[in-house]
């Protein structure tokens, strides 16, 4: 039985590269030889063991690669087509994907709805830190790589490329709104790409890190609120001239970031969050307006499928954004201990890391 | 000059019945005579100082009356017509007005938003517990009834009616989908009727009192969750077969509602607000799905404007939705101070009281 | 081989009843026993060779039955499950369904989209008249029905429901809307039925024969238009004294209703059109506005799909919308020859048919 | 009696410069001095007596200029203020305009819907090519210029971008979008900015003069179709690689460019309409899928008011989208005549000419 490399959860705080047997192929599946992936934030989460795994289960969620072999089922595609996938595989089949929530997929056996369902690539399913995964209903989520774009070019929108653009979708931007982007990490940085994409005349990024704030304004933000520089609440009702922010999206997971998210909002403005929290969230009384503000409050998953990332490439190739200053290091899969060392620990300035099998 | 009666804000726990000059009507408002009004729960609020207006204020905001006076700048309408104008009085002219915001109208000098700034009667200008009412920009808030129809009938209109049904159209309730409505006092029975209108399969009251029930079950709950007979979220998973609800409307104010709401929507649905809270709110972690659930929490104030008092009373002239059974007590204004005490206690199985000077 | 009846397109008006092989299954596809099917309008055009089919074609997009065989990737479902499929069998995995198109599903392998591709039985894949039916990507198609509910009360789920809904809810009727429909068949009745899902406060149905009349008027019509007694612009201009529809949803398919629709729209109105048109369209330069007034006209074909079965089975069940009024005669499937020639002929009053095998 | 100037309609084929009083200021008015101002297409088609308006009118929609005098009722704004107004003044307060339809807004004794009723200025109303404007409903339609915009830079504002942009929210365009733009005059120009705006990834202009093709180039088209070079449909078929557009807006108002705009469509696709018509339209059968397309048409009149306009204003003053080389040609308002003779004729490369009384 062939084998290939993994990066393998083990146990709290123990990634390994390790061998296991290339997975076969079912019918409805696709194996896809790994050309290149990445480390996610999430994935330090699991590292961490704060979010749980399975114990041996491959790591990763962002697939750059070739088609290997097909399923019996799968038409349309060839083998040795460059192809992505998202993050998130919907089957395309279930009630919760019939109703349009194919990130909160589930069995079909019942109502098809499972919270954050739709990530299977190492959450439920064997991930692609490894030099290969197989991609579950291929038929949805396969998509070719347009011809002239590079493997980093297309390496953020399996994730954080689709995650960054729904907060501004899913904050329902509109052309000459005014949003507010907090923490400038990768995710932060796509919502910033995201909004001026759909129209935000001002945009506020909110962050420390002088390199992540040069990043955000070469993306489209036309003003930064620097939080050691003070409160920041304070600092963008002074920029807003104290209207407050149309739109204000959450990027980091953390009760300071969703509260002064809310804080800037104008009345009837909506707070797109994207962060993963770790614990329980806290709405203060005057800042919702005591339930008579009419604001919005909405969480979202990055969408994924095939379609979507036909999209988001397409964008890509249009030379509309410019993803490839976020990575700034580059790992062979061999050397993936190291690369989690270095992203955990955000050593370095790092941003993302390019893995190569 | 010219007084009249009115109930008016004198200190905590004191709203009194007062005379008070008939106001002056400027270019842009109309003096309408009161023929029927009523006493909402917000003012029980202000009763008790739970939520602060002026002293001196008159209290209300539900009006049905005549018009007795036009301003200059009035036009369309004739001194004798009898009309209503909805408890929220937008201008329909500031930004926020134009914005889509009415509810959170705010003065133009600015930005023109203000949280709940499109609440006018009896919170910043005198309200229309009284002989009579002056509605602001009346070109945009006064809404001639429909022959045929009585002051009772369209009573519900201003606040009640407008805010519960905003439960169903801010939940996105769509054909096919299950509903829970939180309390089944007035606002939540409106809730009930406005997901039947919006399509709603299965709408599942929760409460514990059985009258409340009862007209439940005619304005159109399919099923019945008693809080007094175990945990709300368990019956309700049990009655969805463990898939949860798509919209979930909370229709107290309290944090144990709020809880229960969020706990019972499927990933991806949603939470639509209509409580006034007076306490912080607090989001669990796993109810939350961590961020990943695709979940919307949404809240709302009464829609008002003369187009959305106009399409109410269709409804209620169409004979779709019947709210006389919520009007269980009739008081004389000069009686008011009774039908407070009555009604800040909930005695007698009171749901609502009509006031008529 | 093991053989069947099947309802065959055999040349220009002639559809026969004939002997077929039973399909075989492959590891997607569900062989369904059909215990109930129809005869839909569009059918009727088959038969006139007004819409091509290729010659020796089953016909019929109605089903409903038990599952006889699974293929061997079709899980979460039971061979004698009782089920029904939609007219409209998108496959969930098509670039046309990821992008919301379920309707105009096509081809993998290009870009996803053909016109209709969605709908498969009885056009481009062997119908349901007939003992079996192969249900093609039978995960995403195959519903479960409600326990307790009877073939006919589901019959009409898979198209006209779906179909009539589908005019309310592309044409955004929303609470206190007035509607106008146009034609009073079996789609124009359930598209009555969906505007007062959908909250509509006053529906005109508008027909020329009294049968209909009376079941437009259960199913919630308000007032009718007989455009026998005068022209209908005018007769519904002076219902909504003047004012004209916010919605008018077409149900039939020729210039003249299609005409009238959207000359007794208020301006910013909706035209949703239902009809399968056999000829060209033609827009009058002032009905239009001179292409200043905001108007919006929707084409829709029938939503399909396991969640939407589900939904509108839900509306069935809740005793909210009562179709059975609509099936007028019973046939079986032997006699579907006869079937036809009452049905394309419109004798007896008939409304929809039952053919049981 | 104070006099002005200003560009009066006589009759058929003359517009000339005439003495008028200058206007009264109502309560509810503001006289604004005009500073710039600009000739639009739609004034050609008043000036060849296409587009019918009293005799005596003073044409022109499109105003800059500075508060003069406000009414008594017109409170937030300070006589000497820089300002612009939309081109459409809707009350906001009519039942037209609290239902969102404020370009379709009417009086207010009956319904408040008329066709196009929100545009005034030079329609219905004395417009501002004079030295005065009246500006009606000022509280809802008077707009300040940010500091450190010139007249130019928003003189766009109040019409072709504000209708250029709406093309391509009508159209709905999303992130990932293929959109198509027939006829690159200024409104075609306008909607190649805004399906940019709105992250449309392809952007195909097409028209048939080669300054157009580069200013389109310059706003964010990425492919020109030019129409002299064969035929448009198969042009664009070929570029999307046969797949069609997502969105195809159409600003010339022809049969032509309508019909080449729907065959284009992908299906489920949006025609989004803002030419004016002045012939009846024609819809081939089998460019609309016989009805089972899934197509929308949407048409729309320039949406106006003073939040459209702070909106825009915003657009501009954050440099994402410029303008200015669409002024080709200036001109002094004591030479408007030959500005027409130059503007009519399209002579000399003209796209907008800027007046200056």
């Amino acid at each position: 039985m062939a084998t290939m490399r993994a990066a393998v959860f083990v146990e709290k705080n123990r990634i390994v590269l390790d061998d296991k047997p290339i997975p076969e192929v079912g019918p409805l599946d696709a194996l896809v030889r790994i050309t290149t992936t990445t480390i996610c934030g999430t994935d330090v989460h699991i590292l961490r063991g704060e979010y749980p795994v399975a114990k041996g289960l491959t790591v990763g969620h962002e697939p750059v690669g070739i088609i290997e072999r097909l399923g019996s089922q799968v038409r349309g595609f060839f083998e040795g087509q460059r192809v992505i996938a998202g993050a998130i595989t919907p089957s395309g089949q279930s009630f919760a994907c019939l109703c349009g929530c194919g990130s909160q997929d589930g069995p079909d056996t019942r109502h098809g709805f499972r919270a954050a369902g739709g990530w299977k690539f190492g959450n439920t399913l064997d991930g692609c830190q490894a030099d290969y995964v197989l991609v579950p209903d291929a038929l949805a989520n396969l998509c070719p790589i347009p011809d002239g774009l590079s493997d980093e070019q297309v390496l953020m929108c399996p994730d954080i490329m689709s995650t960054g653009f729904s907060g501004a979708e899913r904050g329902e931007v509109s052309i000459g709104d005014t949003v507010a982007v907090f923490a400038l990490g990768p995710i932060g940085l796509c919502a910033v790409a995201g909004a001026r994409l759909k129209g935000a005349s001002m945009i506020i990024g909110v962050d420390g890190l002088s390199e992540r704030m040069n990043v955000a304004r070469g993306l489209g933000a036309t003003h930064i609120v620097d939080f050691k520089k003070g409160n920041v609440v304070e600092q963008i009702m002074g920029l807003t001239d104290g209207r407050g922010v149309d739109v204000a999206i959450e990027a980091l997971g953390t009760q300071g970031t969703f509260e002064s998210a809310l804080r800037v909002l104008r009345p009837g403005g909506r707070l797109s969050s994207l962060g993963v929290y770790s614990s329980d969230l806290h709405i203060p009384y005057d800042a919702f307006g005591a339930g008579l503000g009419d604001y919005s409050i909405v969480s979202t998953l990055c969408p994924g499928g095939k379609e979507r990332m036909r999209r988001l490439m397409a964008v890509v190739a249009s030379g509309r954004v410019d993803l490839s200053p976020l990575v700034t290091h580059r790992f062979q899969l061999d050397d993936i201990e190291a690369a989690y060392e270095l992203f955990a620990h955000q050593r370095d300035g790092v941003m993302k890391v390019a893995i190569t099998p």
